[in-house]
């Protein structure tokens, strides 16, 4: 069966029906939060799609790793970097960081940022 | 490198830079079009995330098939009929529609309706 999770946040801080925070401190964050709408609880077999808000001065971890990342924004101005460039995104522009470049992403400004971010399950 | 669609089009047509129409009747379509922002093009090697907008009276063909869906709603009002059930979603809902159940979306009103969808790339 279809799994559904309706919106029930705000323009800042997004949050839905049965989907809960899960811990996202690993190593050099700052003020993020995650959410997991599609994953192993929706029996999701081959991709998984969170959701981050990142406080002002907020920021991922700088990381590199093999698997690739679809990102939508949603709300908020953000400074990606994606190998040597830097791009300031804001809502409903996409990224697509292919694997193994070096990326973070960063909050521009006085508002919470956040976006879709889509992997692979495996 | 990252791949980057800057969103050009407004609230109830989205559009984005580099990024064009792909053809989408299949079968018994009505009224949609449909955009690829993460695919081949962007070389995304595990999943593809596409834009449909649905025109008011619009839906998508009646399906079963093995891959899964990952849907985001992002403007107007949908009526999904997911296996034997059908619910109206709006925008920032979500529904994950795993591979073989049946499902088709319908716009509800008189506003164009669209949302994300993401699949499996192969």
């Amino acid at each position: 069966m279809g799994v559904i999770h309706r919106f029930t946040g705000d323009e800042t801080a997004y949050d839905w029906e049965g989907v809960t925070d899960k811990a996202y401190q690993d190593g050099d964050v700052k003020g993020a939060t995650k959410k997991i709408l599609m994953g192993p609880a929706e029996e999701s077999l081959n991709f998984r799609m969170r959701y981050f808000r990142l406080e002002p001065g907020g920021h991922s971890r700088l990381e590199q790793h093999p698997h690739e990342h679809g990102v939508f924004m949603l709300h908020g101005r953000a400074l990606v970097r994606h190998g040597d460039e830097e791009v300031e995104l804001g809502p409903r522009d996409v990224i697509f960081i292919p694997g193994n470049e070096l990326h973070q992403l960063r909050t521009v400004g006085d508002a919470p940022m956040g976006f879709i971010c889509v992997v692979p399950a495996h």
